[in-house]
């Protein structure tokens, strides 16, 4: 294939990175709450936040997407892109994974980070399209991944332009821009990047939109689906994990050209 | 600065190709609208189709911004992005320049082609940001330009995710999903690239916020400003162009930093 056409994207939580028991923003969310609950001591009284102080994760996630979004803009939104990067840093240089005990910027998938680093010595341009916050991703995007800042597509709220003292910046608002997962992902792709992917890799339903996007383009091309089958060495889950579940991409991969990665067959290591 | 921090944006009508006597696109869709009159004999009877098919730009100006839009949409949407790209690049293969003679995608300014260049090959990524539809200018940036489809920003409509005999194509919608000028040109250099830029190039007040967003970061910072002021080799031009007027950024160029490029005086060739 010519080298321009050469491009790969990956889903995030649950393809590159481990998305159990939650995916790594919510833990970087409730850590926010929990910092501005300290400014703010009537915010125990509403919800979200109540359940996030509580620990009630089962209360939250019987909450509703819409509590979901209200916990992203409250702790995502009302700064500007680099404020909101220098929080972000500073929350991924200590904070651990509750399981692995290992910093959550390195829960990332050794295989996975073996294949960007393959397919970008062979030419390719890698992407990261996820549901998971842009500017979150972006803090560690290339640290993790060696994937730069420009090539992250992920949700986004909208932005303001602000000019104060003749220096302009960008605000973060608590309006939802673009929800990233399922067709999105695909249509995402043509706004950002206008070719269709020739590999593209996830690992949940919301991936499904983009993997057939990739697969059904003329010529070689490569979808795969990474299954969480390894309860030993990370976790052992598809279709009842409900913030993500993996589903009709398991079901239908045969008939869609699919190829399916056992993460206990096919890994030789993990993390 | 830092490889990664390495970001130049440039505007590209009026700025890295010819505006005058219109934007490349215009010629582009009124040459559409004529194609598509052959098959809908009606679309003489609606303006602002009838206008157009009548060579009346100064009715066709006159319209107002809603008829640019439908005239925009009737041309542009309704097809696949790849069937789009299909028309576009026949078009631009051999429309030629009304004064110049040459082809449109050949109107491009030399001097500029020649900093994308430098730039690059001083580890710089080059963007374009403009208020150009997005499709149009990805048909023909990496010819022109050395600028890859996923390095251009532009303006753009809605998509739709479509599947049919199992293959899946994104269509053009009739509705506008970003109209990237002015200030909404650093939102999406925020939303696409996630980095101020350190340097930005253009040519009218659309591309002011642009350069004020690149020159009020920290560290040293560039943005450049092309006059027109070369009626002899290209066309002289500024505050009255009113599809895109050049009015506060050369009034203030100097209290905001910005560098004044003149095509007659800094410029050794244009073409």
């Amino acid at each position: 294939m010519p080298l321009a056409e050469r491009v790969a994207t990956f889903d995030n939580d649950g393809t590159l990175c481990c998305e159990q028991p939650l995916q790594t923003q919510f833990f970087f969310a409730f850590g926010r709450v929990k910092e501005l609950s300290a400014k703010d001591p009537t915010m125990i009284e509403r919800q979200p936040f109540r359940a996030v102080l509580e620990d009630d994760y089962n209360t939250l996630f019987g909450l509703g997407k819409q509590a979901l979004f209200e916990l992203a803009f409250a702790t995502h939104a009302g700064i500007t892109e680099e404020g909101f990067e220098e929080i972000a840093r500073r929350w991924l240089a200590t904070a651990r994974h509750p399981k692995f005990g290992r910093l959550f910027k390195e829960c990332t998938y050794r295989p996975q980070v073996e294949l960007l680093t393959y397919l970008r010595e062979n030419g390719f341009k890698t992407y990261i399209v996820s549901a998971g916050g842009v500017d979150f991703m972006r803090a560690f995007s290339d640290e993790a991944y060696g994937v730069p800042r420009e090539q992250v597509i992920g949700s986004s709220v909208k932005l303001r332009y602000d000019m104060k003292d003749d220096r302009v910046s960008l605000t973060k608002l608590p309006e939802l821009n673009s929800f990233d997962d399922r067709e999105v992902k695909a249509l995402n792709i043509g706004l950002h990047i206008g070719r269709r992917p020739l590999l593209a890799f996830g690992n949940s339903d919301g991936d499904l939109a983009m993997m057939r996007y990739a697969k059904s383009g003329l010529g070689p091309r490569l979808a795969l689906l990474l299954h969480h089958d390894d309860a030993e060495r990370e976790a052992a889950y598809d279709r009842e994990f409900r913030l993500s579940p993996l589903s009709e991409a398991l079901d239908k991969a045969g008939d869609y050209g699919i190829t399916v990665v056992s993460m206990k067959r096919d890994w030789k290591g993990v993390f």
